[in-house]
């Protein structure tokens, strides 16, 4: 497969941290999204590209004889399915748990035993931890290639790869669009995390829409406003008509303070038919998924609901992933 | 793989439903045994017996690089270990959960949102749900075949294609059969689904056996009298003699009323060494397994023992279910 | 792959045992240690040499087509995984489950009826269950071969074979080897076992070291004094000198019955890098994991620190049963 995926030595500009030593200019692991450079970003993007092409037969040589462990001690459909999934379209064999409740941490074991006994085995690491900076220490300790699946409340880089991806293949570019994050953008680490993403990129304008107990916290703001043009409202409408992207994420009835804030935004801020009739026409919903009642089931089937698109997309992003990761000396 | 299972295109009668939208005959979803035609029974059948011989490396071939999603929403061992084992030994890979306390269900998913995320991945969706008709709305919703590994006390189809397999394999036919449903009648899906089959098929008797409280439901028997022949006892022991097949049920001391009237029904529904005696020596009992007391052990050895071998007709049967699946447009 | 592996015909002494009839010489059950002779051993780990050395492609030949069923009744991570990555990394599919909540265990079903479906389409079965004698009943049962992954306290002879070998591998042999094991030798299975396994071997020093409380149960130091040359203390520092192996297993305070024994005790048996560096240098430390306090992490970096090694080893010696338990009759 060498000459098919494009090998990060093409790549311009490169990402240092002390966390993912590089090989060939490539991550050797997979931890926060601020390790990638632009080149890597748009590197992975190419390669998933190459991935939705290249007939299933071929695919299935590049991991092949290869063991990826999924080890999921916090539960997660969506992104263990898809991670297995992408293992096995490889040619690659999966081995893991979905939950750590059959696991020996049950027993008291620590996190840097139990990847010290799976690095033997395993040629990739995939591992989602209710902790935060979980993923950082696995990639100290393990000699293979860690993927960070997410860790708590911190990063979930591999969901940021497929938002961009997403974008990418929509609008052809990521540079200059006009990205509305909506909805709950003190508690999300996917919007924190596409922040910083974005932020590599040229030109691009995000619109802050959310309650005000739930604003985006102050240092993401301080820290990529350098390079975005931020507008901050709490009106979901006022700006509608710019947007490219509209980002929806999941707002609880918990996180509000009182509850009479909460009955007075509640409606602002679920998509409906009716909103949506008011942006552009080519405006594009987005939404990481699992929606509860953020979108009206009726957007499904209207051409700017694209939230569906980006869940099938994380498998051909995690498939370029753990291909860029084979062999990777750390 | 073209020549060798027997398309359903030679199939002469067919079956036609608004839930499972067909392709060159034969059903693109497999939610209901009411979507059966005789001929589409029979097909399966056919195939079935077919996969029996087949080498294993041949077998591995037909759904060689597919993916198929076993979703369990609720835990069913035999029945996802069967499934399981038939995906895989067709060479396709497998991904999906065992236990709904894992997904995304938790978070508030809609079934609607989990199968727009999994078709995009997974060539055939298996699921077991714990609600009635949750399979027949994923078939409207989903592209790919879904096929309905139990919906609730609803449709558990594969259990009822097995059981007609058996009784195929083991007798040469099923026509002229007469068969004595005995335990629980009243809420065991396996009955009811067998029912509705065997009305397909000509001169069957069925011999309805359990006590007063858990009788067959009125509805099931009027919709079925036309091409069964019927009869209804409380005695096991009454038509014995004329039974080629006993198929037991589970019966659980709960579902009596009173207390009294288990005591007096219970040891008439365990089937003993002594029952079976009584029986024609080429009577066979089958059980949709697990069972927990209604067979004694020492029946096991017993040449009339059938429910094992059934068992292990699940794979052959959802072998070719799942083949018969591969490719179909809906 | 016939001439690969050293077929158990050449084996000189062959065990014999009601419950593991033999095929070519071979078990045809993995139950017990005490089922091994020596040369039965050693084939074991001549073959799990020859797994190491063997490519990923040749070794995915082994098992091609077959299934390997993985029955965790109760869980444990790093045995399961360990055994699902030797099955598949033979090329054998897996099915099976990693908790017994699951399964139809809840709904009832015995042990016997499990494995009848099982064996139906698995070729071998891998089990752990939560009650001693498990294993040895589904041997009984089962026309397929089992191999016990633990059964309570009893037994887990796939974790003394990986001892074994990584005592074969870092001291070229196992004879006149002089091992402490330390800890809990009460109610530890896998000392229990090793004490049985290393009687078969000539010349070999056991030092038993544990709190009077803990102590080694007096039956097997009386069936196993005949061959082994048994020194029992409770100071790990009086022939600390004298070690080529230090076992160290877990202590739990629970197990102490009054808790000034324990705060007298417990440091005498945590492994502190000071207490390694009293030891001959070629001394070196293992534990079947998981650890909870036993070692410091500190000691992880040392040459002495075996334990890691040691558990890797699980997967050769995995794949060295699997194949030899390949088309066995019984």
């Amino acid at each position: 497969m060498k000459g098919l995926l494009k090998q990060a030595k093409s790549a311009k500009p490169k990402a240092h941290s002390e966390n993912s030593p590089k090989k060939g200019g490539f991550l050797t692991d997979i931890v926060s999204i601020s390790d990638f450079s632009r080149g890597n970003i748009e590197l992975v993007l190419e390669n998933a590209a190459k991935m939705e092409k290249l007939p299933r037969d071929r695919k299935a040589q590049i991991l092949k004889n290869f063991v990826v462990a999924s080890l999921f001690f916090e539960p997660s459909t969506r992104t263990r399915l898809s991670f297995e999934t992408a293992a096995q379209n490889l040619g690659a064999r999966v081995v893991g748990f979905a939950d750590a409740g059959v696991t020996s941490t049950k027993k008291g074991e620590t996190l840097s035993d139990t990847i010290k006994m799976v690095e033997n085995y395993a040629d990739i690491i995939v591992m989602r931890h209710f902790l935060e900076g979980a993923a950082k220490r696995a990639a100290e300790i393990s000699r293979r290639p860690i993927v960070n699946a997410g860790d708590g409340a911190n990063q979930h880089p591999t969901q940021t790869l497929l938002d961009l991806y997403t974008m990418k293949k929509e609008f052809g570019k990521i540079d200059r669009l006009r990205i509305c994050l909506a909805g709950d953008l003190k508690y999300g680490r996917t919007v924190h995390s596409l922040m910083y993403a974005l932020s590599k990129f040229r030109d691009v304008t995000v619109y802050l829409v959310s309650p005000k107990s739930l604003e985006m916290p102050r240092h993401i703001i301080e820290e990529t406003k350098h390079s975005l043009r931020i507008v901050e409202t709490q009106s979901l409408e006022k700006y509608i008509k710019e947007f490219d992207v509209l980002y929806a994420t999941r707002i609880q009835k918990e996180r509000f303070p009182d509850e009479i804030e909460y009955e007075k935004l509640k409606n602002v801020y679920i998509i409906t038919p009716e909103l949506v009739a008011k942006a552009r026409p080519g405006m594009r919903i987005m939404h990481p998924l699992p929606r509860v009642n953020e979108i009206e089931p009726e957007v499904d089937r209207m051409p700017a609901a694209l939230y569906f698109s980006q869940a099938a997309n994380g498998v051909p992003v995690r498939e370029a992933l753990l291909s860029m990761l084979k062999g990777a000396e750390k």
